[in-house]
């Protein structure tokens, strides 16, 4: 990758910086194992005692940190001035461009400028793609899907049916959207299916991580909101709606006709119940199991999960009691 | 989609309904979204409120439901109607017709009549296709593998060697059946592998949800019986028996050896040791831990599983102490 | 299959045996289900009552085993010889041999020895596969990935740009390798994503079961040890660093940059939280979620993780509570 000079860095990222603006940098590592040419960042104040020995040319710290070393660059956020400069001038991944000859398009399939589409993908009938759009290898997109423009969808993803995905999202490997949600009338000791003849509709800016699965609903629409991010292996249920903004960190299931409000964080392998409401900004704890509403900005945890307070409480009471024994 | 008349959805679920028959349904809809022209149905009381409000042309209703709306149709099991009349009247999706020529299907396959194959599956030696088996696009089926009459397999799915499966199975996009059970014998701190030549053999009308994965036997068979229903990503180890018309919900995993009866339903993100004994018509709560053989009919939950009223108990106990503090 | 006569099963065990030498053994089976041609093993003592009763040839069992049933072939490690003779002897899966004239090869893509490559196979520029490298059908190897000598790389997975995949690996289907990890700078209530250069590292001899993902690294490596095994849908975030010879079961999490030594054990459904640092010979119970630093050599399990005695004395303890009211 071509180097960059570091004054040009503190420009573009508007950070304070009283070093030599001549080095030029050709990467960006973490402080334990950054080269001499290699910006490096402090964001997890973990890390802090690396400052003393990094070979990094120049680091992005906040004003919280202490000392005058002539590589820092003071910034207001390290870790989104790392991305920034990362995105900018070091992101090179290798993408599909063009159409490839060995893909399967149907012939009422629409194609914006600049789509492109990599070997043994299949393009169904009827399905809409926006400017600019990538579909890597190996990629399944059925009858009446629509993705807006400038998403990225990975190698093996599998798409149903009348999705609707929005603009600028990344769609990564494994991930399965519209696929249909579990529901079955159980009668006489059997269980009859019950069609899921609805759709899942994904807003603007959001990203899935590999081997997700987002179900249709069983009748009207499964919502993911804008610029919310899901990682890995999380499963979200038929007619659930997740607000915008929010994170569902990897593992997570949310059981059928949840709504999350906005900025909702989930953290990893926490379960929702069905026919829930959480509202906007709450936060949930690791492995938590939610099985009631939540209101706006709680913080719960625990299975089944309680307010934070809550759950330390009784966890300092069984501590106490355990040592007594 | 076309329109059916009132009268003939009343007559083909044996409801009771004193409303005007010759009004035009053209689909069904939730309580809170349904139009004029659409079909609703209430079937989780927590809806009820929403009778007064819809818009809805007709509603299946229960016996139990007080009032006379004239748009009720009494059925004895709403949501099961409501899921027989979307399957007659009102689910079209589109699938595959024929064998695609951009498929790649073994000399030694024996496919019959009615088979459909969508673009870049693999079809290898020896497998053998039922009458109206649907494969969809970028499916991978090994040698030797059996599928039943109308069993319908979505994208992205692969099924290892000499797997057996039924009729009438539907396959969602994600799903691996038959890859290599978790077995490893140690041997001077090394991990060598078992062989794992064993099979996977799944019963008649087992749906299973985007990316579960059910490993081979080590020896013999790992075993699913009919009627049973897997949502999205469970893991259903080697060797496992699991009866038939159980309900497994996402994200539940079973190891290896385990045996669950028939009937048996557990709640999502579940999990079970290897080697128990399960009984018929036993159920799970969410997120439990289950470490012991569970006798028939018994309700268990909890971390580790212990019997429903046991747990309530102890966290009824919980709440009080911590309140105390 | 072959038969193979048992005075070459037990010469090359190395097994003491008395019975007749000459019988020819043709499969090998579980104890309840072996016919009288087939070897067995008794491994789990749960399962000595079927001593009695099976109509197995011969039977590995330990020195621990009482009796002297002339069928017995006395070995130390009755699973393992039992593995080995299956591998040896009775392990036939058909494999893909050839490259693929349905195969996408780029020119620039480097071939060992003897590299096999189903249909619907892509190889992109700079990708390079050792000697006897196995790819089967409908797998995406993206630019400048290598993999090592022998790897077997079963349909349906996806490996993103520039992974590096040691010798006589085995990587199921569903596996993805070198997806974005789940890196975010929140500014101004919007997610930005960090974009993720780094790569995937993976050692030799490791398994990885269906459905896993392993996720790139943010800056530097996502690393997996030699010999580690990882069964089906576990989820290793960016950074991570797992030892040698590790073993993680079924939906296993691991949160970015935590660190595992080598010989760790982790039972199925636990989690990790991020930035952790986990000892050599660590164990850890099923639905665990470990919090905080574990040292070497210890045993931990609960929510949150606790050393084993701690938690079976909490356990006891608050039985012993619930039966008083």
């Amino acid at each position: 990758m071509p180097a960059v000079q570091i004054s040009e860095i503190v420009a573009f990222t508007g950070g304070r910086y009283s070093g030599p603006a001549d080095r030029m940098i050709d990467g960006v590592a973490p402080l334990a194992g950054a080269g001499e040419a290699q910006l490096s960042f402090l964001s997890n104040p973990k890390y802090a005692a690396q400052l003393a020995s990094t070979r990094a040319a120049a680091i992005f710290v906040s004003d919280d940190v202490t000392g005058d070393d002539g590589r820092f660059i003071r910034v207001a956020n390290p870790y989104y001035a790392m991305a920034s400069v990362v995105a900018k001038y070091f992101d090179r991944r290798p993408m599909p461009s063009g159409i490839s000859s060995l893909a399967s398009i149907a012939a009422a399939a629409t194609l914006g400028a600049n789509v492109a589409i990599g070997p043994f993908s299949t393009i169904a009938d009827g399905v809409v793609l926006g400017d600019g759009v990538v579909i890597f290898q190996n990629v399944s997109i059925e009858a009446g899907t629509t993705i807006g423009d400038g998403t990225i969808v990975y190698p093996q993803v599998s798409i149903y049916d009348r999705s609707v995905i929005g603009k600028r999202c990344i769609i990564h490997s494994g991930v399965v959207i519209g696929a249909d949600g579990y529901g079955f009338a159980t009668e006489g000791g059997r269980h009859h299916k019950i069609p899921q003849i609805g759709i899942v509709r994904i807003g603007d800016d959001v990203e899935i991580g590999a081997g997700s699965t987002i179900d249709r609903a069983a009748l009207g629409e499964t919502t993911i909101g804008d610029g919310t991010k899901i990682d890995d292996q999380v499963m979200i249920g038929h007619n659930v709606k997740v607000g915008r903004h929010c994170l569902l960190v990897a593992q997570v299931g949310i059981a059928g006709s949840t709504e999350l409000g906005d900025h909702v964080v989930v953290a990893g392998q926490s379960g929702f119940g069905g026919h829930l409401t959480i509202g906007n900004g709450v936060q949930v704890a690791a492995k938590s199991a939610v099985l009631d509403d939540v209101p706006d900005g709680m913080k719960v945890m625990g299975i089944p999960a309680v307010p934070f307070r809550e759950f330390a409480r009784r966890e300092a009471m069984l501590r106490r009691m355990a040592k007594k024994k």
